[in-house]
């Protein structure tokens, strides 16, 4: 080997120059060894989640770098907030085809970057590879809750109510708006709505902000993902138990009212539609207020929309006359 | 939706098929939530590493799915041997082109669970996605050390041996047998040896039975996954030493010698070929005497290959006048 050899390789360079200002937790050691080591707060278990997006499938290659960076990291988060974790710190794998350019990562490490300080959860590692497919980021996030303390899809009781952050179906229908040009027109969508709506796709809003008060008060939670039709599906089988939720009940921003009130139909993409990255959550009536309250004060709406009853994993959305909406496609699925 | 609406998704049935058998651990919650929850041995820091291998790239499409899979693992595996990690479990997150067969998966799953077993290192959790390109596997795998423990890259001092576990190069001939089908013939190599060779790629043999015996005795460590040379180089630069490695000590199997008896030029594919997955140690000479006999009492032959001296990074492999070796590449990377 050359005397002189202190050429580190491309992969060492990308390294350096965009993710070892984001792995400031000294346990990252500066990106500078195989592992990273974490002392876990005491009395606390960890949380462990993955998730992972991909180019052409969970994004439009054309969305801005920064958005997609800080999208992947927020689907993992929203999977921390719904278990009532804290986060701790994440990894980042990330498969990279040739053409990737510069300008394209400055703008992924810099959003990466801006969210790592928002949500205090710093770059702990991970790995850069090259791939002849499109680009595919994968985050394993790292919480804390404390010991015993996760909280579980499955702990939903008959006669716990169903609370929902936020608002349902804007991700749903952002999608929508992009795929078809015309539909704001048709439903004399202003653009100010419409760009919320295309935004709130492009950019989920998790809400760690309510971990620990959802940890406190919940009996059971899962964050909406793949359609809060399916979602509150998966929450029900393993609990035991069935749901029926009003569907007047769920709250709806300004554009997805302004849609449905043209295009009816449409209640279907907003129930099941996902990219949500609200929280879902059942807990007896009588802590509703508290909680609601201590979520308003932190900055979250939160929204009762139907109840737990007894049975066995079904789940009934009834409009005004009672009536169960069916659905063509109760949750959404990649496979 | 439909009050027997009872049907999974298409991820989910994959998941229940594949997967949920390698999620013994009680924390993995058999795959059925969003996240995983450890409790970590008392005392113990968490040790985190982050690996992915594309279809392609780090290994051939036509490769046994058992194995693909088992290496995804054991790269990982090797980060935490070297690091002096028990491993507590993984998360792998899947990304599979619509094409993949059952038959690939079932094959993928199989493996993947033989070396759960064998390793003791349960799958935890994880992401399955689709993907417009080839098969990718991202693994994040989770050990513990005792508080404060982690072996790092940078600990070794200026007199401390180098000592190397295993067979060094035998994947990267492996690699090169297999793109050049003439070399075994060319070197008259037997067809046993060749086979043990292209395996060593297909499967390294990672060095986790030796985890806390390096942490007792090691200064610094890494495993040998980009070659020899450039981990070396990865191990002194932090540390703010230099290393001289005799390149008769280095360690070869009899294939190794064979090929590189008729072919002395692939000194240079040893030495930095990568995918070795063998330990890369640095200790004062005392306690060499002592590591190398407990080792080979848990089966693994280690052995002495150099030294670190008083420098800035510079690393030298010497032949037996010693004239430092020249390396054209010192270092294997895809960028």
């Amino acid at each position: 080997m050359r005397e002189d050899e202190t050429a580190a390789s491309g992969e060492d360079r990308l390294i350096a120059r965009y993710f070892r200002p984001l792995a400031r937790h000294p346990g990252a050691f500066a990106l500078d060894d195989d592992a990273a080591a974490l002392t876990l707060p005491a009395g606390c278990d960890l949380v462990l989640t993955a998730d992972a997006i991909v180019a052409g499938i969970h994004f439009f290659p054309e969305d801005p770098s920064d958005k997609v960076a800080r999208k992947a990291l927020r689907v993992n988060l929203s999977d921390l907030a719904a278990k009532g974790a804290r986060p701790l710190g994440f990894l980042l794998t990330l498969a990279l085809p040739g053409q990737v350019s510069d300008t394209w990562l400055a703008g992924f490490a810099s959003g990466l970057g801006a969210d790592v300080e928002l949500f205090g959860c710093p770059l702990l590692g991970g790995d850069t590879v090259r791939t002849s497919g499109p680009v595919t980021i994968s985050i394993t996030a790292v919480g804390a809750v404390p010991h015993g303390g996760m909280l579980r899809r499955s702990g939903a009781q008959a006669g716990d109510r169903i609370l929902v952050t936020g608002t349902i179906g804007d991700a749903a229908l952002g999608l929508l708006l992009r795929r078809d040009r015309a539909l704001a027109e048709r439903c004399g969508l202003a653009p100010g709505l419409r760009d919320r709506l295309v935004e709130r796709y492009l950019l989920p809003e998790p809400r760690n902000v309510l971990a620990q008060l959802l940890g406190a008060h919940a009996s059971a939670a899962i964050d909406v993902s793949d359609g809060l039709a399916g979602d509150l599906a998966k929450l029900c089988r393993p609990s035991g138990v069935a749901a029926e939720v009003e569907i007047a009940r769920v709250p709806l921003s300004e554009g997805a009212r302004t849609i449905l009130s043209r295009e009816p139909a449409l209640i279907e993409t907003i129930v099941t539609g996902g990219d949500d990255y609200e929280v879902l959550a059942t807990m007896s009536g009588g802590r509703i207020d508290g909680f609601r309250r201590q979520a308003s004060a932190l900055g979250v709406a939160v929204t009762e929309i139907g109840k737990i009853i007894v049975g066995k994993g079904e789940t009934r959305f009834l409009d005004a006359a009672g009536r169960p909406l069916l659905l063509a496609h109760p949750s959404f699925s990649h496979f």
